[in-house]
């Protein structure tokens, strides 16, 4: 299969770009955009980055309606050398295509994928902030376009991806925050769509998201939606727990999200000789392991923290606190290497990270 | 509170109406689509009616990543004197804002959303159908529109109202069709948002329906997500049973659409004295009812069909027969009440139908 050439079509204008201390997260975007189009019958088509603009869409189109959408997320750091790094990329990639499956949406090249990232980037190189924690947040995603009310896969759908600098998650360095474990609502259930990255599981989230935050709690802990006992995830991010010298995380059930940053901690944990177990585990457990005083550390892992430790936990009104509230040892190192990783500053000894060389000096 | 004008600006082109026998579903549309603005801590705006035409929106608007949205289906019909007559919109216009609500958005005024559904009507009054079993499909919906990447309720939304001209659900007369139980995946949990009527609910269940087509199958029964048991809703209809002269539906549970032809169903059975029960009911139970021939019929239940009569269950491969795969006395006689009550062929007793008087005539 020969590669599918990339138009490009430069802005005739450039937006001014914000202050590195005044980054938040994706509010602001950069001054292009990849885009390809899908056709049944024909694959994709037109692969093209244009200025960043509204999308055109019949008001019929699927996407409205039915929610055939998937997407991922991921950042790109500047590095030392003036190199554009990128963490797994391919995994991101790999995985939309995955999600895409369960929404019985069209899969797109990795490789191609992969390609017109690098395009982009390179277009929009100077978007990248420099500072310490900033980044470039990359958004893929695919929408179904087709504008037809019959409840069915869509025969159209676009493949877009769109760049946003973003500040640091840590303003004031790593901290620990306070959990609302979710008794109500549920997030996604075995037989859904919780082990896809598509819109409606995060809609659904956000009622819950709403309580927790009136509360004055920063995330919800989702219990599986069969018997309400069992971790699933975190707001959404995965979630890990430090027992008695043992890391334990939710096994992959099928509606929970197979996350890249948990999958890598796993791998770091294995390197480091950690013991590492992926199974289930309840709300129980980590009760007991609490009023035991085993419960040594809890965190979330996800893309735009990488790890957020977990200092307390509301379970119907009991508070059990984490390691008095204090950011966890291991939670720390897991957190200075991986960014350490991710941003060039310490080795890669497993191949994770991906360079956007800088074009001027190739 | 004063009543939102609504500005009309008129289509410079009309578009070619397609014949009457040639009418499908939800694949062309009028001329004209009503729509507000909503900010957060302003409330709505703008309300208009616009020539048809797509919707721009930045790429990371809410909608395309966290799948903030909502909608309705309703249908109006052309009567012997001219009127136009809808059923029951104002139930579909509160549905909408219980949806929206679990979903985290903004409320809409039932009043002015049945103006501008009026208004919206009489500019495209001509694109109704007149043909048996032809009819206007109305598709409002509301849809998150800020470009904000963070998982959070949306600040800007806007709700749409489309048209579009239908061809008769049932070419042939109504006939039964063949449902494959799932055991697989599942539309929805308690919990999730099974009772709204949102665009995740239904991206999730068209992996099973393309199972159940290769199958052979029209659409398949969800059973419930936590034990696999009860019977839930059949593709996106509501489901009846008769047994033994008493009819059953699935009791609302919060995983379960509260249909509003499900609703004027039951009542219409409470006013014949015919016994209507809703409660949980299994496979199982339909299984014995079946193997002691006391099931009598089975129906879907949806705006698009009205009614759906069911022929034959596929439960892991064990064929379930319903009346000999015939349409039932009940499911008939449902059928034509409705629809008589629907067009204005028949008296309506409820006070369900609405009218939009012919502006040429008033």
């Amino acid at each position: 299969m020969t590669k599918p050439a990339i138009e490009i079509k430069l802005s005739k204008s450039k937006k001014q770009k914000p202050l590195a201390e005044q980054l938040e997260f994706g509010k602001v975007f950069t001054d292009h955009m990849f885009l390809a189009d899908y056709l049944e019958g024909e694959g994709w088509s037109n692969h093209r980055i244009v200025p960043y603009e509204p999308l055109m869409l019949d008001p019929a189109a699927t996407i409205f309606h039915y929610g055939q959408t998937v997407f991922e997320g991921m950042k790109a750091y500047l590095d030392k050398d003036g190199s554009v790094r990128l963490f797994r990329p391919e995994e991101n990639m790999r995985r939309m295509n995955q999600s895409g499956e369960r929404l019985c949406m069209p899969q797109f090249d990795v490789e191609n994928a992969l390609d017109a990232l690098k395009q982009l980037i390179i277009t929009d190189r100077e978007w990248i902030p420099a500072t310490e924690g900033t980044s470039l947040y990359i958004r893929p995603f695919m929408i179904a376009t087709e504008p037809y009310l019959g409840v069915a896969p869509s025969k159209k759908y676009i493949f877009v991806i769109i760049l946003s600098p973003v500040g640091s998650y840590y303003k004031e360095g790593i901290h620990p925050v306070k959990i609302l474990v979710e008794n109500e609502y549920v997030r996604a259930v075995a037989g859904g769509t919780g082990m896809a990255k598509t819109a409606g599981n995060y809609a659904s989230g956000l009622r819950a998201q709403e309580i927790a935050d009136r509360k004055g709690y920063s995330q919800v802990l989702w219990l599986d939606g069969v018997e309400r006992k069992y971790i699933e995830e975190v707001g959404s991010m995965n979630v890990f727990f430090k027992i008695n010298g043992e890391v334990i995380t939710p096994a992959l059930n099928g509606s929970i999200l197979d996350g890249i940053t948990r999958k890598s901690i796993i791998q770091l944990l294995n390197h480091w000789n950690v013991p590492v177990t992926e199974r289930k585990i309840s709300m129980e457990e980590i009760r007991s392991a609490q009023q035991e005083g085993t419960l040594e550390e809890a965190f979330g892992t996800g893309t735009a923290a990488v790890i957020s430790p977990i200092g307390e936990f509301n379970w119907s009104d009991e508070k059990l606190v984490v390691n008095s509230g204090e950011t966890g040892e291991l939670s720390k190192k897991l957190y200075e290497t991986l960014t350490g990783i991710q941003k060039g500053d310490l080795e890669d000894p497993f191949g994770w990270t991906f360079e956007v060389p800088d074009p001027a000096i190739v």
